[in-house]
């Protein structure tokens, strides 16, 4: 049995933290993290404020396998995630030659403004991260990815790196929804759990057309043992007018 | 010129964490809250684990002037947000005769199992903070207020209280967007971001049909100042064939 990784993801950005922008970045990385057997332990929303994405940087790299980051690798004054990143690692600036001549190709060489050529820098030790929608790259140093803020921009650069990084590893489970509501099942759940240590099972209420239920995630590395949970879970629900679903 | 007040918010839910569920609570507790002078500076997503709720609560506790914790307060065993909470506080938990009252009349006494009655035990020291849809309350502790992670609970429950506790108070700012991409303007929104430091310029590229272009939030409690900077802003996006909006 393989040990899961530990990740953690920092969305930077005064937009999301203003309410301005909703953050579906996260989550778009997660639920494809979770398939290669990385679990997120953490998601931070910061500001575009050096101090806190430096102290967050190293926070997040002692403590995680991974750290994925979105967002303030643009051209403007307040994208400052890059100059960041490479002052937590104590790493001075360099300039990519293929990031210039990508820039160069896109842009052209008349309207590469300083700005524009900011995104050429990394800090020394970068590989980079290939951006096919809007080219500037993205990179990675030490155990952290940097993507860029744009959920456009990211989804196609996460999907076309991550298989370079991490292959697909499913970690079994089995959903179950109720129409039961979550607290005249949760004596029955906690007592299931309690003897079923190595299977974990998290209960979800939802609520849809005017009507409360429960999602019931259960899952474990043993795919017997999730059966046998599963199993007695559902039959317990069937026979207590619950109308399970399996998933 | 009064002080804006700092919050944070601390989402909790092992469902947000492996990207099944999409947080759209801190999105909404955060745009509230700015419309009413308090800035979020940070959104911490965090697992069901009492550890880590206990210390989140804390470093939280301390920096802010305000806390908002959503997730983890129903009747099932994943739900610890509260005696977590307890633990980090060093309060005992006691019961809330108020909302046990409620319970058994939205239950019924004979359907109030000991899942059910958890919602009744709040941290010594409580506020309750009433729940319209589904009756189990949240509750506030020195400065931490304690919510519901279902969002259509949480949405109804923060917007009765929020009144409660700020007034509307609403910074001034202005929207204007452009067909121009970022890299084109940020020489020009660097310089005068430089030169007007009492106005905060934010500038957050989008992706519509094919196309980038940029929206420059402009922000200041001086009107004034807000005025001139944005009309800067606008002519200088008309003179270089930027199609400016202002809204």
């Amino acid at each position: 049995m393989n040990e899961r990784k530990k990740s953690g993801i920092i969305i930077i950005g005064d937009e999301v933290l203003s309410g301005k922008t909703l953050d579906t970045n996260s989550n778009f990385i997660s639920s494809h993290l979770i398939k290669r057997g990385v679990d997120v332990k953490e998601i931070s929303i910061i500001p575009d404020n050096e101090d806190e994405i430096v102290q967050k940087i190293l926070h997040f790299s002692k403590r995680f396998d991974y750290v994925f980051t979105t967002g303030g690798i643009g051209p403007t004054h307040d994208d400052i995630t890059c100059k960041s990143i490479a002052k937590a690692f104590k790493r001075k600036l360099v300039q990519s030659f293929k990031a210039k001549k990508l820039l160069e190709k896109h842009y052209g060489i008349e309207n590469l403004s300083s700005s524009r050529l900011k995104m050429s820098y990394f800090p020394e030790g970068y590989k980079l991260i290939q951006n096919p929608v809007s080219v500037a790259p993205g990179f990675n140093i030490k155990n952290v990815y940097v993507f860029p803020g744009v959920p456009k921009i990211l989804e196609v650069m996460f999907y076309e790196f991550i298989d370079k990084l991490l292959q697909i590893k499913i970690f079994p489970q089995k959903v179950i929804s109720t129409s039961l509501p979550e607290s005249s099942i949760s004596d029955f759940i906690e007592n299931i759990q309690k003897a079923n240590s190595d299977v974990k099972i998290g209960s979800y209420p939802y609520f849809k057309n005017q009507n409360f239920g429960v999602s019931l995630v259960i899952k474990s590395e043993d795919k017997k043992k999730l059966n046998k949970v599963s199993n007695e879970i559902f039959n317990y629900l069937l026979n207590n007018n619950g109308n399970p679903k399996l998933f």
